[in-house]
């Protein structure tokens, strides 16, 4: 048996309280960071947290920050993220996102002056369990260069969306916009092996299969120049407009990339009841019709090997290994002074 | 010295009108058609109205269709196209879309029920002109397999999005989900000539470069599983969601693909004024800070070369050739009879 998932969120939401978190901070961070571990999201889990209090050891994430939900009535919601993480930001907002969206039609949630580390999907996720669908972006570190382009400019810029499925895990994807994770990037330096053609380009602008000289470099987007749009997209409604920082303006801001970064994130939520409204047919029994359709091809969904990983999880607890549990164990005994 | 832009589009108009086209159809019609021929882009432009007229004498399109706008005052604005070309069905609804996100900062405008042909970025570019950003999207027919899979399922789903630029065009871009166009395939097939490894799958759902082969099996998405992820997020948003034809659904409805395919088209409107109220620095000023990035490391922005033709046709004229000019006359002159 691994360790039960509530019981991991007590251990990882201890170590947070320890190092001077809110408990509302604390609570939210230990259930993102455990529903990835969860889900065998090793990039995002336990290993995280070291991250964290090192972001907060430096001064960058206010630990004590309490978040502000400000609401105009209109179809935006704004939370106020006051420097601290977005997770306890998100968990704010996310039931008023939901109910707008189903009076509205459309809504749209405003994350600003946040420290984010986490995946979006389980954000996407939280808002199909309130029956609407999502999506989610947000800038990150300038370490891509455009297509066509010769430095870093774009962040990885994620993009999320989930679709609720009645009675089952909702449709959901979640990737990077650059074509590689900058870690994998950093995987095969370690290991001193090339990576594959496409992946990055070096210092000089040019083309490179050699991956110091990627990450002293750039990455590519993911899809050529329909990738980079998508992240420019990204920089301009999740940085721009909604008045918080691009990548490029993130790491000029935090000066490298050793810290989390600090930026902003907008989520829209759609209700399919209220689009769907008046015309024939059942938006959801239709979606599970095309997922049949994806399936019956022998094609997976995103998400299909996340989901497996959670089922067996919370049947036989998560499995850490004894280096992640001495991690746990230290950063609980020294907080903020492990790292 | 070409053609001017409102010469064209009053020849253009008078073919639709002569085709049995209701006056502001066909007026809509031409604008569409004579903007892309303006930008050079050719498979857009006077090339598709034989198409168009096809779909009309076939009974697939309503030619006396009177497009109807509904507003229940939430974030939703619904034009029913009552099968109909698009067209005219988003003139009616854009500046609506486009003063609801202004007040509430985001809403939807959703099409049902037309016949689409033409491509998304003259819509976003109209919404931009509104001082709005727009990203729209539509499923199409069922034409590309979804990454791992073995037939044609998805559409060729475009997705475009504009951004507004004071004084310039605006940022742009619009492109398919599949790695690249039907008709590009098509193009290598009547050449003769292999098509690029990754571009599509053959009827045995094996990868092909025989453009035969591909014709008779389905492309693939751009960039592998993003890609297709993407794609699927469309038929959902733009097709079950807004209660109208996924891509299996149109090509199984219209039996076929000879024929412009029938759905319905979502489109996003998000006001920069609004999402950055209250906080620090000019949505816009800063977007041009990211643009001037981009091309400063000698990068394009999507639409550049678009945006140069329509600089040359709005001076020069819109340049057609011997064979465009007298397929205009013949088309006028024989209507519906023609093709």
């Amino acid at each position: 048996m691994g360790i039960a998932v509530d019981t991991l969120e007590r251990t990882v939401g201890g170590i947070f309280l320890q190092a001077g978190l809110l408990p509302a901070q604390a609570a939210a961070m230990a259930r993102t960071i455990v529903a990835a571990e969860r889900d065998a999201c090793k990039s995002h889990g336990v290993y995280r947290i070291a991250g964290c209090l090192r972001t907060v050891k430096a001064g960058k994430a206010d630990p004590a920050a309490v978040p502000a939900l400000s609401d105009d009535g209109t179809a935006i919601l704004r939370v106020d993220a006051k420097g601290g993480f977005s997770c306890a930001a998100f968990e704010l907002g996310a039931p008023a996102l939901a109910e707008r969206a189903k009076a509205l039609g459309v809504a749209a949630l405003v994350i600003n002056d946040c420290t984010h580390f986490s995946a979006l999907w389980p954000e996407v996720e939280a808002l199909t369990d309130m029956g609407v669908a999502a999506l989610a972006m947000c800038p990150s570190y300038a370490s891509v260069a455009p297509t066509g382009g010769t430095a870093a400019l774009l962040g990885t810029n994620p993009i999320a969306f989930g679709w609720p499925r009645p009675g089952g895990h909702p449709y959901v994807f979640d990737f990077a916009t650059s074509v590689a994770a900058r870690g994998e990037v950093e995987l095969h330096a370690r290991a001193g092996k090339a990576i594959p053609d496409g992946w990055a380009i070096g210092p000089d602008g040019g083309p490179t299969t050699d991956p110091e000289q990627a990450l002293d470099g750039a990455m590519l987007p993911f899809g050529g120049h329909k990738g980079s749009a998508i992240s420019t997209m990204i920089e301009l409604l999740a940085g721009a407009m909604i008045g918080d920082l691009t990548s490029p303006e993130a790491r000029a801001e935090l000066g490298g990339m050793s810290m989390l970064p600090r930026h902003g994130e907008l989520v829209l939520a759609f209700s399919p009841d209220r689009f769907a409204a008046g015309r024939p047919g059942d938006p959801f029994a239709r979606a599970e019709a095309l997922f049949d359709a994806i399936l019956g091809q022998g094609a997976r969904l995103p998400s299909q090997r996340r989901h497996a990983a959670r089922t067996k999880a919370l049947a036989d607890g998560i499995a850490l290994n004894d280096e992640e549990q001495s991690e746990l164990a230290r950063l609980g005994r020294l907080g903020l002074a492990a790292v």
